[in-house]
């Protein structure tokens, strides 16, 4: 297969490679408390009221409203206290005409009241007298029933990821279990003659593996189960019977392959071999990350990653991360965090490319500066010096110093 | 005591509080794969130069770039192809003036080579002969010996959170575990009589506890190990041993109170009963989230949360959370996400007041348009429909419909 023989921009690779996919939402039940993070795999709809009586949202006096009409300063309205409904207890009081109950922030009214008026608009007279001196109107400081949610209304979509408010909110009306999608497994193959592992002392020529971790990590972050298959040698053989064991692991297959050609066109003959369609994105127009592989094998997606640290960081943080999101079922994956900062160098690009460049960023009177990491983006080291990276998108030909710019947090 | 002596600036607040704290900066050796998040306890620097060899970084042929010095397209520099150097193994091929051996990507150069001339720049004349038709410079092409990172340079400072690429760093140099802080533990109480577990069906007057699920959860977010400690009554020697079992449990206590004020200043005096210096903050200039209590009790931090959902929440984001980063040595924490978007209304404050209000995102024309949600901050479902917070500053009477506002995603 000639390398690079349909070179894509990043966003027309990732539909290219969606059009073959669809999500397989397995579900799971799971803790409600446990389910940050996790995707609905189903919509939500209220089992109740909330709340299922009405709450004062003040400490005061809940009473009938018709009895303070006309009650100003100088003609104020006159109540018997007759007493007060206790936190989180049955109500027993009922108010006649011109009673009055106290009442506490969250707790219960009266029965026969409807509504509540502030300590602070009230005057006691005697022990069991007060003086109400506006007018309150019905409904006034009472969360009605049903007012923060009501029985049957819809909580949640599917394919929402929880946050920690939802949490709240569900466990509020009781719902302790909720069905999530299972998390996806992306197994990693780390594939080069160079490589080896983090706790062995390299010898001539040999490098410890760094992208597999990266990729690790990003998974992790992207609500992925990371699955490290093995660290193979560039032998077509050993690849390929390694990249069918990960295919029965994992949702996602990603070659962490190794830097020379020679080594990414085995990735892709590797995919291209385990069935249909294969690959179908080989080169992306993008800077760094242009050699990367991209297809579909039995439904499952496999990318082969560039070997260059920031590059097969770039090109995980487009392809892979939105597919991992997209294929448990949530459309529309949140995007890492953003700044915006002025720059202080020309970054030169080319119109039909798109560039990302790692940022370092610089207070400076007040503001963010960004001053781009020239760093070789086969150095790790130009990564961790960096807070992000910037864009610049496929149709334009370079940022300019003074600019102020959008960045990507890493 | 006197409700709201001492309504101060949230970042007054937040100031007086860190004048009676020092970070506690337990620390405790982890593998690095697995300190995704983690806080470095202490700086690190590298054990070693990476790379350890000179590394091709281009596919081509290693050779003496003098060799070259005068090539162009109608006079050639000549060289025998003596070899290559296979990836990941020592070199064994010693180059002679006028000689090349091939060299792959991330490969080792043949002794005596400085220089690597891409195979684009090359042009085979037969088996064993090349001609470059352009001079090569000395390190062209090549990864210097530690140009990633050197022997004893400075890797990360301590209190730096780690990131995928950090791990991908570390283990690059073989630094297999590293030296985190200790995950905080935050005992969270819930308080009030109105309260029943979530798996409880309320009685007449009940309500399920919300805010310790929601606090769980943020607490999670940011770092922290949530202890939910238990449910209790307004009741105050049950809630002070229930305290005084928290303190044991917690590096950081969290009352999330009832919401009357009889109950919120049952917490306040629980945390002066405690320990000194007690009670630091009674009240903050901060809607929703005035009736906020903090205080200091033998060295941790004491929270008393106002009882309404978005109050608790924004207080916690402006207070327990970074407070929960400075205790685990990180000075600077993460911010929440932020986005711009044009706002859809005005928004009334005062001055003197940090307001936050719950926003909706909503797409508009290319552009996200930023919709308040006024509803009551003691519905938890303002946030569950809400995307994030707009805050308006302390020294602003509003906020404009059309303005870009930056919204916080919570």
């Amino acid at each position: 297969m000639p390398e690079f023989f349909n070179v894509l921009p990043p966003g027309d690779a990732l539909q290219l490679l969606w059009k073959h996919l669809t999500p397989h939402v397995q579900a799971e039940r799971i803790a409600t408390k446990d389910a940050l993070g996790r995707i609905t795999a189903e919509s939500i709809c209220s089992p109740e009221d909330l709340p299922t009586f009405p709450r004062s949202s003040m400490d005061g006096f809940s009473l009938r409203s018709g009895d303070t009409f006309g009650a100003t300063e100088g003609i104020p309205a006159y109540f018997d206290v007759v007493g007060e409904v206790p936190m989180g207890q049955p109500t027993t009081i009922r108010l006649s005409t011109g009673e009055a109950a106290i009442a506490y922030t969250g707790g219960a009214l009266a029965h026969g009241a409807d509504a509540v008026v502030m300590m602070e608009h009230t005057q006691r007279i005697d022990d069991t007298t007060i003086e109400v001196v506006r007018p309150t109107a019905p409904g006034e400081n009472v969360v009605q029933i049903g007012e923060d949610i009501r029985y049957g209304d819809l909580i949640l979509p599917a394919g929402h990821i929880l946050r920690s408010q939802d949490l709240g909110g569900l466990l509020g009306l009781g719902i302790t279990e909720v069905t999530v999608t299972k998390q996806l497994h992306v197994a990693i193959v780390s594939t080069g003659d160079e490589l080896v592992p983090p706790e062995s002392t390299p010898g001539a020529g040999q490098i410890r593996d760094i992208n597999s971790y990266t990729i690790s990590a990003l998974v992790t972050r992207a609500g992925g189960i990371p699955v490290p298959i093995a660290l193979v040698k560039d032998d077509y053989q050993a690849q390929r019977e390694t990249a069918l064991q990960a295919l029965e692991r994992g949702d996602i297959l990603v070659f962490s392959a190794g830097s020379s050609v020679s080594s990414r066109d085995m990735t892709a003959d590797i995919i291209e071999s385990l069935g249909d369609p294969g690959v179908l994105v080989h080169g992306i127009s993008l800077r760094p990350g242009k050699p990367t592989v991209a297809g579909v094998v039995d439904g499952k997606p496999a990318f082969g990653l560039p070997g260059n640290p920031v590059s097969a960081m770039v090109v995980f943080d487009l392809l892979v991360r939105p597919t991992i999101y997209m294929l448990a079922g949530c459309a529309e994956p949140p995007e890492p965090p953003t700044v915006r900062a002025r720059l202080l160098r020309d970054i030169a690009s080319q119109a039909g490319r798109e560039d990302y460049v790692p940022i370092r960023l610089v207070p400076q009177n007040g503001e963010l500066s960004a001053e781009p990491v020239f760093g070789k983006s086969n150095l790790i080291y130009t990564l961790v010096r960096a807070h992000g990276m910037v864009k610049v998108p496929l149709d334009e030909g370079g940022l300019y110093a003074g600019q102020e710019v959008l960045v990507r947090l890493y």
